[in-house]
Order: structure tokens, then C-alpha cells, then sequence
């Protein structure tokens, strides 16, 4: 009997709008080769895209006249076993759209799932980074531990990410980046583990017990 | 039939040598008695209490005439099923002997479990952070992506934490803070998460795909 | 003979839009209030009720139809002695228009002034954070230093910040932050510090001497 | 007439005992280069060959039966006008032995200079950081918060780092970091930055006024 077809979504966030290219987006092309052999479907959001004003609710309704899309993102967020965060490096951080997403994130706290946890029991968090260089580690761990607090489970070598030399220098695709052996072993690493992580949990989901929020 | 007893090791990290009293010690009890009602056997290590010396390997043998006792604490890591890293902020981030106690940890890359993965895999970790303030976010979130890297899973909600305002003021057990709502949930949730998911890894081991070792 | 007037910006990077109540803005008022009392012109930039599309340059042009509103706030610091970069944490780091912002500074190190040193050289930073709890070191850290490489320079405490105790709970203002000894403090050092660097440098600018960019 | 000359003094806080060759003195021995053309004295301080064991006074005495030595390092600082602190990245962070030493000069905030400041008031701080991958900006941004809060100012562009591509790889002496084009750069950026602040300073000192400690 087939196991069920999980589900993955990938955020890009990109400072870059379509239809320039996306360093990040070519990282997180590479987990969804490995997510395509296990079986998993994977839908690509790239952010900035999106009219997301900055906020901490999962529905700002109309701002400046436009209305919020965030919710139809979150909605994906909420069908989906894995989310993976895919952000470019700035500054040493995860950049700006990264942490807008988290940031309307906080949303969460105010929701729970039929068992009363946070919605995002059960599911599964991973992270790709891509920068010039250096920041690679914060980057990764900043969002991972948000998204642990928020109700995600982490697998081990959860993440992937490719950084060049210190200081200026080409990007992740200019550089061959897919090719670097770092790179591509632990996006394996991280797209298995994750897919692994995910079914165990779906099989066996976390009991409502001394963790459910009391309101 | 009874589950099998899951061993937990907590390592408290503060810098205060015995018999001075720990800050940090008095949260992990916290943490040690929810393990105790989840029929879990907990092993306290304070670290300074022991000969570790700076360095980046499993067994440094005799540093300056002294032997290297972090082999015989990082055996107890082989042996246990739950790591819990417990450290105090210093100038917001995590304290001198946690980040020594992971540098030690690179020791872990060049071992492997029996199927070829890093030892540390199937194996789940939290942390527990007292400050008198601020830093909290930083310490947890550095920690719980190292320990990730060496192998660990991190269950949703896996740290607990205990700061006060901004600037001096008093510490953990001074302050209450056992009876801080925020700090007495959160160590909870952490307990109830991180048993359940080692029993769960226990019984569902990550198979050796995609995540083994290249010599 | 009167010491020419010293200009500061105050950029408040809160996630909320007028006309709600910005904490970050109470503390940056405090802060304001000392540069009164030094004879320092001060100007609040609120971000976010300015249209500031993501980006790394310093003028986007057109964006999404209407007009990148940055180069405005970019030429208000060209024009200052001083800026104070004013954030709330969110998920224990700065916020995402404070992360912007940096962002948008990298446009800086396309340009030099006069004598072929990046623009911000003799200016000085600082910064004041908000939030409920813990992340003010990440929040500062990170900031004072991305603006350290961008060329300015940074006095002794040349930052102020206020949280609460751990979890959830009152913002600056309703906890009455103002008062609080430590905030209070820091911000009266941090103003005094920052306009007498900001003075001696004025008095005594960097010399043009293995600093310049290399075209 | 001759400008006084300054005096250097640059940790280096290697996790390698003398005789070993660490990379993190490399990177220093380019700074120290500047320095000499600059008419700076400089004096380097390889923390590890001393004993300093972990706490958050100036002078801890006798610790396991051994004579605390952090009492005479910290001398040095007093009587220098530059400290650059140098330090490998080990798990995207500064090491241990940087965390010790910061830990250590808790014991300024319990002292004051001859008007009443911290006594690292007028004194400036550089930071160099090596690494395989990944972590400077981490390690530089806190290093340098931390400084400034013990009283330290810090020119523009005060750190130089360097790092290579994503993953394990070869270490800055190896990879021939010293004539990397960034990490030269920045390193003498951050030399003339530093002695030129450290001068300034020493001409005007910050006043007493606004920034002395309440007792």
C-alpha cells in the first residue's frame, strides 16, 4: 500500500521580483529534485510576488487599499507536512522578506489545531540559504528555532546552504553553486531527513498532552 | 508492556563552580521533574566541575599534565536518548562553557552511528537559558542549530527559558522565576515534546538514506 | 563662539503604521529629549508610512507603479551628523523594516564622498530597542555593526533598549518603560555619547588615508 | 613634535596551545603590519597559553588550586589605547575562548576611571576573525556590541575576517587568506581606522558628562 503523497512548500524569499532570477530559488530547485524521488509534492511561493504588508496578524485585511495575500499563503502553510524557508543572505541575516514571513507568523499564536497546539504541530521545518558570503549559520538558526516555537519539528541537518569567500563575489548560480559538494550533500541530507521526520509524525502525531495552549 | 526508560542528560553549563549555587541548575530541575512524571531517567552534569579543556576533538588525552574527563561526559551523551544544554547569558549569548562544550561536540563529525550516520542521530535535544536578562532567543537558537547539525532532532516548543528586564537585576531563583507562567510552560512543553519524539525516533530509527556519511 | 548644530535622524522602524502608538517612537522621544538638551536638531522618520519597497540600491525608481520614497529618507541622512536606528524585536530579532532599511543601505557602498570614503564616514550610530522580551543584544549587535561597515562610527553605549521579563507581556509603554532606570540611563548615555563623537569627528574628520574605495 | 605613541594590545583567542600555528595570529600579524607603519605598538596576548578560568570578575584569585592570570592581561588593556580582539569562528560563532575573555571583562562594569567612567572609555576596539566558513559576521557584531558596552569606541570598518565557501575546507594560512583581496583590505581599513579614532580621542577625551557611573 503507497504511503500517503506529502506535501511541501518552499517560501522563497528573495529580495528579487520576478521575473529576475533568484540565486535562492536555484537552491531550493535542488531540494525539490530530491522531494521529486521521495515522492513528495512541492509548491514553490516566491514572497515578494505577493502584496504582504509587514504586520503580526494572520490577516491584515485591506492596507493602503490593497488587500493582504498573506492568508492564501498561510493557507498552503496550513495544508502542507514540510515547510522549507528559502532566504538570501544580508548583512550577516536572513533577509527582510524572511523576516516579515516570520513575522506574520505570529498569527499562529492566536490559532490552534483540533487538539488545541499550535497549527503547525506535525509539521516539519527545514531552511536554504544562499549569499555571497558570510551568515549563513544566523540565518539558518534564527529561522529554524522561530519556526521550532511555532510549532515545527526539526529533523536533523535541516538545513542546506551555499556562502562564497569573505567579502564581495559572485552568487550562488555564477558561482556553481549546485555543484558544490557541501551544498548538494546536505540539501540531500536535509530533503531526507525532512521527508523522514514528516511521515513518522503524520503516522504518529504528537498527543495533546502538556502542550496545548491554555487560553 | 512497559515502554523502555528513556535516559535524559542535562548539562548545566553555568559558570559558577560547586558548591555556588546555579541559576541554570534550578531551571533544569524544573525540566527534571516533568521528566521524572514522564517516567524518564535524568542524569545532571555540571560541567565546570570537570577537567574540560578548549579544543575541537572527542579526547584531547593530557592537556597542561591533566587528563581530558570530556570523554567520559560525552560517553553519557552516547548513552542517552534526550540532551538538554542548560546555560546562562553572558553579554547575550550563550555562556563560555556551553560554547566550549560544543566545540568539544565537533569530535562527533568524525564518528559514525552503526549504519554510517553522524552518532547523534535519533537522539532529540532542548535547551533551557537563564539570564537576568535579554538573550534568551540568541542562546537557544545558536544552540538547538548546532546541536542539529551533530545529528539531533528538535521537537517543537524544545526550550524553556527564564530572563528579566532590560539591564542588572536579580537572577532566576532570586526573581521566582520557577513560578514565572511563561518559564513553568515552556518547560513543560519542552519535557512532554522532547520525550514523546525520542520515543518516537526510538521505535521509528531514521533509516540510513541520503543521510549517511562520505569518508 | 556657539559649536554649529549638530542634526540627528531618528528612523522608526516599528511594524505598525500611523496613526497607531509605536513604542519604539516613546523610547526614540527620550532619546530626543537628551539631543534637546544638547542643542541637537532631531527629525523621526517613521518607515513605515513611507513607501520603501525592498531592495539593495538606493533608488528602485518605480516599483510595482509607484515611486520608491527611500532616496527622500536616504538624503535626510546624507545630511545628519547622527542617526539612531529605532526597532522593535519581533521574534527575537530586529524587525523586518529595520532589516530593510539595511538593505537599502547597501546602495552606500556604490557611492564616497568627497574624498572617496564611503558616505557615512563622520557620522555616528546608535540604536534604541523595543520589545515585550528578549532579543535587544541580537537586535543591537547586528544593527550597530552592518552600520559600522557602512562607515559609521560608534561611541560607548550608543544604544538604549527596554523588555520585559520572559514570555508574553506589556510593551514599553504600558509597562512604563520610561521610568525604567536602566532605559532611562542608557539613553541619556547614548545621547551624550553620540554628539560628542559626533562633535569631534565633526571637528576632526577621518583623513582620507587607507580608507578609500578602490573603483 | 612627535604624536605620543599609541599602544596596541590584540588578543588572540585561538583554541590552539602554543606551539601550534593558529590561523586567527596570521590574520592579527597583518594588522599588526598597519600598525607598524602607523607608529603603533602593539603587543599580542595568546589567551589560551595563560591560565584564565571561566568567570565574571577581574581577579578570581586561586581557582583549582592555580593562580588566576586574566588580572595581568587585563592590565594590559588598561594600559593600552587599542584592544583587537581576535578570534576563530567555531560553530558560526566566536570561540570559547573570546566568550571567556568578554566574560572576564565583566569586572569593568565593578570599576571607573579617574571622572568617573567606565575605564574603557577612550580606548577602541577592532575585531579579526578567521574561520573555515561562515559565522564572522556573528562573531564581529557581538564582539563589537559587547566592547562598546564595556566603554569601548569603534571606528568604521573596524573588523577584517576571513572565511572560505560553504562547508569544511582549508583554513586561512592554507588557503593563502592573507592576500585575499577583502580580508587585505579590510584589515588595513580597520588598522587606520582604529589608530586615527584611538589618536582623536586620546586629544579630546569624552567628558565625564552624561556617561559616569551612579555608584
Amino acid at each position: 500500500m503507497a504511503e500517503p503523497k506529502l506535501k511541501a512548500v518552499l517560501l522563497n524569499c528573495t529580495l528579487k521580483r520576478s521575473p529576475d532570477v533568484s540565486n535562492t530559488e536555484a537552491l531550493l530547485d535542488i531540494i525539490i529534485g530530491n522531494f521529486d524521488q521521495l515522492n513528495v509534492e512541492s509548491e514553490k511561493v516566491r514572497v515578494i510576488d505577493h502584496y504582504v504588508p509587514e504586520g503580526v496578524e494572520t490577516d491584515l485585511g485591506k492596507v493602503n487599499g490593497k488587500q493582504d495575500e498573506w492568508p492564501k499563503i498561510y493557507q498552503k502553510l496550513l495544508d502542507a507536512d514540510i515547510l522549507v524557508m528559502g532566504t538570501p543572505i544580508w548583512f550577516g541575516v536572513r533577509g527582510s522578506i524572511a523576516q516579515k514571513v516570520i513575522e506574520r507568523l505570529d498569527g499562529v499564536y492566536a490559532d490552534t489545531n483540533d487538539v488545541g497546539q499550535f497549527p503547525m504541530y506535525n509539521k516539519v521545518a527545514g531552511v536554504a540559504v544562499t549569499g555571497n558570503e558570510d551568515g549563513a549559520h544566523d540565518a539558518c538558526a534564527t529561522t529554524l528555532y522561530n519556526l521550532g516555537h511555532l510549532g515545527f519539528s526539526v529533523p536533523p541537518n535541516a538545513d542546506t546552504y551555499w556562502v562564497g569567500e569573505a567579502g564581495p563575489g559572485p552568487s550562488f548560480i555564477e558561482a556553481g553553486g549546485k555543484d558544490h559538494p557541501y551544498t548538494k550533500r546536505t540539501a540531500k541530507w536535509a530533503a531526507h531527513n525532512l521527508v523522514y521526520l514528516a511521515r513518522i509524525l503524520k503516522a504518529n502525531p504528537i498527543p495533546p498532552d502538556g502542550n496545548t495552549v491554555e487560553k
